[in-house]
């Protein structure tokens, strides 16, 4: 029988990319064919040795090229130049990181808008069946591993006490956990290789935010968001800082509640995956400046005196025991950079999450959270601010404000005569969240209800054509303080309706006042004006949902085009996960974030005036 | 009054050297006026900036070249060119590392017979006085201190959580505890630059040797010896292995023990400089395999099976707190690499210590300890292998044997009719330590009372030119076993005498045996005979003392003159010397080190025959 009409199944990892190939296919063709590009710069001349590959199972004969350019070792291990070598059974190859080009095909996307990574993650594992020391290969335990998986290995010494039982008691056979292509951190029994998870996690002042990764396929498997444990001692980052300033021994309380949190989000996620704890090996952490110095319990007290200095800038790559995060007992955590006293990883991973560090054009990326951060990309350069928003887009410092949770309301519009909303999960409505705070300020604009200054007008001032339904939800209590009902007293299980009040309007004004002013003076200062930017990116936990018409109606950005704003949903997140997902992707991060322009908002002379006019609602049509 | 005649006293860092020069001196001259070579690739045209120094103190005005090279901050922290500037009154010059040409005239001896080296150790410290953070000038505490310091500082998370505080609590100034010019590993108040020692220890199966340094100066200030306290558990490092095997918690206890004796040593070290504990920073540990594979915890098991791999071959670079010994809690450790199964750290220490990896001829160092070490340099290649002398020369498994301490017989030779001796202190004799017990065997050999086959001759076989008095110190027992009395049982208090037994001969060949069929492999597996060894370096803590003309006598070494017999001392003491006071030394070990080939005596067809014919005592002159 002619074998030449055979077709053979080739599985490529780490992708898992799979595709049926005719018989003698080369193993470059057979990778295109399912999508992978295989380095080729000698032109498939099997010269090079560019285009190297590990088949793990199959038959691939290797070519007399293969013998000239790879060594007898490596071949014995499968390695084998895809250029010339022919498939001619069902097979196993696996594409290293190197062999690889790096083009959109490759990419699987993260979940979410962030940018996409070739999954090659910093902590990752490897199978490994060594032959036994003979007298004539008599190196070292750690050599022979570190041979096998052609690494140059370190590891630290509980590691190496544990090795040369491991090696003895297994056959010399297991899996290797790996951090960055040269520690080993742990050995496994048996093939684990797919049992590897890891969590990137968003620390905000107000939210914590976890996504459970299964890192060999870069799937995103659960997310989970708790309340920041710290919001008792302050609900914005000064406030906690001063907390160190003036008892010193908030510093480790604050820390052991934002961990434990952590840990919390940590076993939720295990548990909804059905997975063990310990098979969660890294977890990658990016929060503002502050944030990232109090869970590392580091004092962040500095913070609160100009000139804000922060203690560490750079990234931080930590054993997980060391900060008493609750994973893998061999688990490791990266802290990203920071670029200032206030601005953080966060913003960093938003900018890798926005790839701004690459951006052709100007582009503003707008983090709104209890610190707006904002970073301008102009020119091949970054320019970063924070500007303090305060926590009422995520629902805090609003009298009925809540988070995106069961009866939260979180869309209003107005229609047939009266104000129409949605609450989250279809329920009777229990509060407010920020996207329904700036829908209905917009809303309360248009009507005539709320002036250009956020005043709630009186009776006497509202115009003659406001729906009666609408003008009967505006109530005042015996003191004669205004409100607007969105929910009466007695429509709500607490008694006390779903009510805006006047003051909660000055905090939207704040937040948003303070995120405008912030984004016009960067604008200013890059000396560019609002037409030269091409785009401006909304992220946040919460900037997924804004209406950007509504946004716009209430002036939280300067007055631009509506499509010319795109949302990139929870960008720190998203950043966090690309971090989680390539280590070159992290290392790409350290490098743009020693470079971005640190802009101090306070210290531009217009500043209080650009916030006091970003204050003002837009009132042209009014 | 003309300032031409004024002279200035400059004192040069870190060496202290110090010179007093003309006024307007370049600082490029008067450092070679001191004997230190600064780089100059440009030839003085102060264009390559290869010459930069820092100016502590005195006048030493930047020269506009200056101002062309150096960055502003350079300048404000004192940075020159050294070809430029000229020395305007006294003045402290800091020569960085990189300024400096490594020329025999910078280098400071060790002390002993280890090759010079630069002192410039891995671990030192910087004192420094950073400018306070500033709004023009926020960036973050550790990289306010790196930029300061001119390196890409990291730090661990206890120190960055001390970071901060630090600072402010001294006005952003002190001392930095530093490794490798990139860790920093502790901060002090106030300039503590000179209150820094390092212990270099040579870990013998036998003997544990631990020298105290004073690390900015590189003098060695103190010398402590201990036995090891493995020692109950086997004499050699075969037996002790073998308890692993059988009873692994004896890994843990020879571990608890070894570093209870080093922290002996150290505390005695500290003691007797009148320094704190806390003024050591880093200790540098060579040993063989076995036993650094001990001390480190990792276990040896797999040295008692063929093909006897070690678990790790590379040097360790370790927290001190993480090994458990007692220095300064931010003190750190270096374990020497290893070449192979039972060639260990001590070797590569010695290699470097005897310069081989340099060496331009045939050279064979030879380490005579319980296990000897055999090193053979030739063609610019190392052979290295190990033989099991037995611990004979220090004493041990010699009936009367004992170390070179008070009352031990040192030196015995024939004079007048007797044999003479000499003891340590000019004490009584009480026992009988390696080098008296090689002189006697030549003495005996010599005389005739022992032969070829080291039998002690009967009365009827003895020369009757034997003197009366040598006669009458072979005594024998009841049984009729012959011994030879250095001191009879009623000359010493134990009453038991000095004697020398049939089978202590029989231990001593053994030892000489097995070292001298080592290195008569070795040089023919190089393809070379005696006759092309330029020299034979003897090595040992006992070497110092050996009479060459004795160990030739006895076949120690094979047959070759006299004067190519060198003794270099401890070598292993010397090259963990090195290694602490120069970080590019213990680089230099760390990279050949992996390239030496490691020779297998017993896979050698002609071992058994060697040894057993190296047994025999050299009979030419009977």
């Amino acid at each position: 029988m002619s074998t030449a009409h055979l077709s053979c199944k080739v599985v490529f990892q780490p992708s898992g990319k799979t595709r049926l190939v005719p018989f003698e296919t080369t193993i470059s063709q057979a990778a295109a064919l399912a999508g992978l590009a295989i380095h080729n710069p000698c032109g498939g001349q099997g010269t090079c040795g560019k285009c190297r590959v590990i088949v793990h199972s199959g038959d691939c004969p290797p070519s007399s090229h293969c013998r000239e350019i790879l060594t007898a070792r490596q071949l014995e291990r499968g390695a084998r130049l895809a250029c010339k070598c022919q498939i001619q059974s069902d097979a196993v190859v696996e594409i290293p990181f190197e062999s690889l080009i790096d083009q959109p095909d490759n990419k699987i996307l993260t979940a979410g808008e962030s940018q996409a990574v070739e999954v090659s993650p910093a902590v990752y594992k490897r199978f490994f069946n060594l032959p036994a020391p003979t007298s004539e290969d008599d190196i070292s335990d750690l050599e022979r591993l570190a041979r096998e998986l052609d690494l140059p290995l370190f590891a630290h010494l509980p590691v190496l006490r544990e090795l040369p039982g491991f090696l003895r008691e297994n056959a010399f056979s297991g899996t290797a956990l790996l951090r960055n292509g040269d520690q080993l951190l742990g050995l496994e029994a048996g093939d684990t290789e797919d049992t590897c998870y890891g969590v990137a996690f968003d620390i905000g002042t107000t939210t914590l935010v976890g996504t459970l990764i299964h890192l060999p396929s870069g799937q995103e498997k659960h997310v989970v968001a708790r309340m920041n444990p710290q919001i008792p001692v302050g609900d914005d980052v000064i406030t906690r800082i001063q907390a160190t300033r003036q008892t010193p021994p908030k510093l480790a309380e604050m820390r052991k509640a934002i961990i434990g949190t952590v840990n919390e989000i940590l076993a939720e996620l295990a548990a909804g995956e059905g997975i063990s704890i310990e098979s969660i090996y890294e977890i990658v952490l990016a929060g503002n400046t502050t944030m990232q110095h109090i869970l590392c319990g580091v004092s962040p007290a500095a913070l609160g005196e100009v000139p804000f200095p922060p203690v560490f800038r750079r990234g931080l790559a930590l054993a997980a025991a060391d900060l008493g995060v609750t994973v893998n007992p061999k688990g490791v955590v990266f802290v990203f950079p920071n670029i200032g006293g206030f601005v953080g990883g966060d913003t960093v991973a938003g900018i890798l999450a926005a790839s701004l560090d690459t951006a052709d054009k100007p582009v503003v990326l707008v983090d709104i959270g209890t610190n707006g951060e904002i970073v301008l990309a102009h020119d091949g350069g970054l320019m970063a601010t924070s500007t303090a928003a305060g926590p009422a887009f995520e629902g805090a410092r609003i009298t009925h404000g809540m988070r995106a949770a069961d009866g939260a309301i979180e869309k209003i519009w107005f229609a047939d005569g009266d104000v129409r909303m949605r609450t989250v999960g279809d329920e009777a409505p229990v509060g407010l969240c920020g996207t329904a705070l700036i829908d209905l300020t917009a809303v309360l604009l248009d009507l005539g209800v709320v002036d250009i200054t956020g005043r709630i007008l009186e009776d006497g001032e509202l115009p003659e054509s406001l729906p009666e339904a609408v003008r009967k939800r505006i109530i005042r209590d015996e003191a004669g303080v205004p409100s607007f009902a969105l929910a009466f007293p007695e429509q709500t299980t607490s008694g006390e309706g779903v009510l805006l009040f006047q003051r909660d309007l000055r905090e939207l004004q704040l937040a948003s006042g303070a995120i405008r002013a912030g984004v016009s003076i960067m604008i200013r200062q890059a000396g560019l004006t609002v037409d030269d930017i091409s785009e401006v990116l909304l992220a946040g936990a919460f900037g997924n949902y804004i209406r950007r018409e509504n946004a716009c109606r209430i002036g939280l950005l300067p007055d631009l085009p509506v499509e010319r704003i795109r949302f990139i949903g929870n960008a720190a997140s998203g950043g966090a996960k690309m971090a989680l997902l390539s280590g070159a992707t992290r290392k790409r991060a350290e490098a743009f974030a020693g470079k971005v322009e640190h802009i101090d908002l306070s210290s531009d002379p217009d500043f209080q005036m650009e916030f006091g006019m970003a204050m003002m609602f837009p009132g042209e049509e009014f």
